[in-house]
């Protein structure tokens, strides 16, 4: 994707509008996809995080605000994942000139599994993009968007920023150089979410993979992602079914989270065209055909988990091609 | 891919047609494509194996003349994959009252590393398919063409019967259940590929690979086949040459063939889009936008070859899309 940046770097000309706020969404993320551990993400339509931006006499960025996060995330813009990575942003296009005020509101839970920081990031260069008039490319926020990642989560990965930004069905084909691909999806495709409150912090998720495996399992699992990818080019719900299959990380992850393989056995008995950790964890996720089964589904999952005394979110959705959205 | 067999188990009824010889085609394959190991392979034009079959009187399988061999394959039809698969596959539908005398014209060279076994077993099973009038789908025969090839390299893989019995570019998602996919292709990729005539068993190609791996390893490799499966649907020749890169097999078996990487850069510097080991090697080959590169490719690595007082074959194809064939 092009890594061109337009002239952003003087102050709208006379004449030109010039936004001074925005408020802005951007969604929530199931990344690894089962079978694609760092390498595969999309983007759903609920939940997902709201930024509103507001352009300031003061050179600098400043948080007036934090909404929905129990008091767990920073109010210094030094600190904070959305701030920094705006600040890198405004640094590469020369405009550190700008003051802007952020108010963050949290819509979805922290240390999900479902991209909650990415989420914010993207959400905050989504709308400094937008208020400078910028239209390049949103893929030219990546690198900017993965800087937030690094801070929130200790590794720069992109599985849950990429979908973010920009929206769909996307393969991070590589890392150095970075190297994204949209992929399609069946239209027909629906997601079931579900979020055991139980903590598993994304830094710890990571640790407990295994860093040696055996080539047999890679085989495996190459085998799968191949069969995805295929399946979702191919629009085949079925193929997409058979194919998502871990042997490598969702044995060793599925340890933190309540009735995994019960979870999963009822959401296979009830339709679920496949079942599986959305990202690191604590979250769940099936894909259905249709609407009704992912709400049915979604409901006898938290229902489970609230005769087991755990509390939890549940979400219903589409694959969310749009991305970001500039809201209201 | 449907597994029924049609009711094969009588001899043809009065009036219906039955042949009594034939002779048919089958064709090399390339196996892994870089960065598939064991899960991908297509199908060339040439070089590949002719099978001569004529129906006798005496139930049994004799194997009469086999040429091309320089004197390596058994004429003992229980030692010969071609006979041993053909008998499986009578078996199966319970016709081993039937008398079969097969020619095994092999027109490549074997141990090349471009599914020699296989095109020769695929050549017998689509002779006696067609002899019989069977129109069941050509993977049906896909578990009888893995026995053979478990007899000739120890393992029975599918990435050379796979391509060599159905065509075009296949995917074996997965062995338990057997699962393989079609690909789609770009029209205008062409395949140059060089045999050095140096000696590399399959056997021994397996073995000096590593058993056990690195993570992240695992994941560079399955970012790029979801890349090579993406560039593949997408017609995006440029995407396929960028994820066509091996970490884990490349590196250990490149040690086999003799000047490897130089010969990658002379192919790069001459316009190819990806190039690798075909199979376990020796055959290099190289993807590339039109026939003339492939062409000078193939005829410049051949004369390095010369320059460094090895052997070589070389053939340049596009991707064979029909599989196996009748001639004349």
């Amino acid at each position: 994707m092009s890594n061109d940046i337009k002239d952003l770097k003087q102050p709208a000309k006379a004449g030109q509008k010039q936004l001074d706020s925005i408020h802005v969404f951007a969604p929530a993320t199931v990344a690894n996809v089962v079978c694609g551990f760092d390498v595969l993400g999309f983007a759903v339509n609920e939940p997902g995080d709201e930024v509103i931006m507001r352009v300031t006499d003061k050179p600098g960025i400043t948080i007036s605000k934090i909404t929905g996060d129990d008091g767990r995330l920073p109010l210094n813009p030094a600190k904070n994942t959305v701030s920094v990575s705006v600040e890198h942003y405004l640094r590469s296009i020369d405009r550190l000139d700008i003051g802007l005020d952020i108010e963050l509101h949290k819509k979805m839970p922290i240390g999900s599994g479902l991209g909650s920081s990415s989420a914010s990031t993207v959400a905050g260069l989504f709308a400094i993009k937008t208020l400078l008039g910028d239209d390049t490319d949103p893929s030219t926020l990546l690198p900017f968007a993965m800087k937030g990642e690094e801070m929130a989560c200790g590794h720069g990965h992109a599985d849950n920023v990429a979908p973010a930004l920009l929206g769909g069905f996307v393969l991070i084909r590589s890392y150095e150089p970075l190297d994204v691909v949209r992929l399609p999806h069946p239209a027909g495709l629906w997601c079931a979410i579900v979020f055991p409150d139980v903590d598993v912090p994304t830094r710890e998720a990571r640790q407990i993979i295994r860093k040696n495996i055996q080539m047999k399992d890679a085989v495996t699992q190459w085998g799968n992602i191949a069969g995805l990818v295929s399946g979702l080019f191919m629009q085949d719900i079925d193929l997409i079914g058979r194919s998502m299959k871990d042997v490598l990380v969702e044995p060793v992850r599925s340890m933190l989270i309540p009735d995994f393989y019960l979870m999963r056995e009822m959401a296979m008995e009830m339709g679920a065209v496949s079942f599986g950790i959305s990202g690191s964890g604590p979250s769940v996720f099936a894909f259905t055909r249709d609407e009704e089964t992912a709400k049915r589904i979604t409901q006898k999952l938290q229902q489970h988990l609230t005769n087991i005394k755990i509390g939890s979110n549940g979400y219903v959705s589409t694959i969310n091609d749009a991305g970001p959205r500039v809201l209201g």
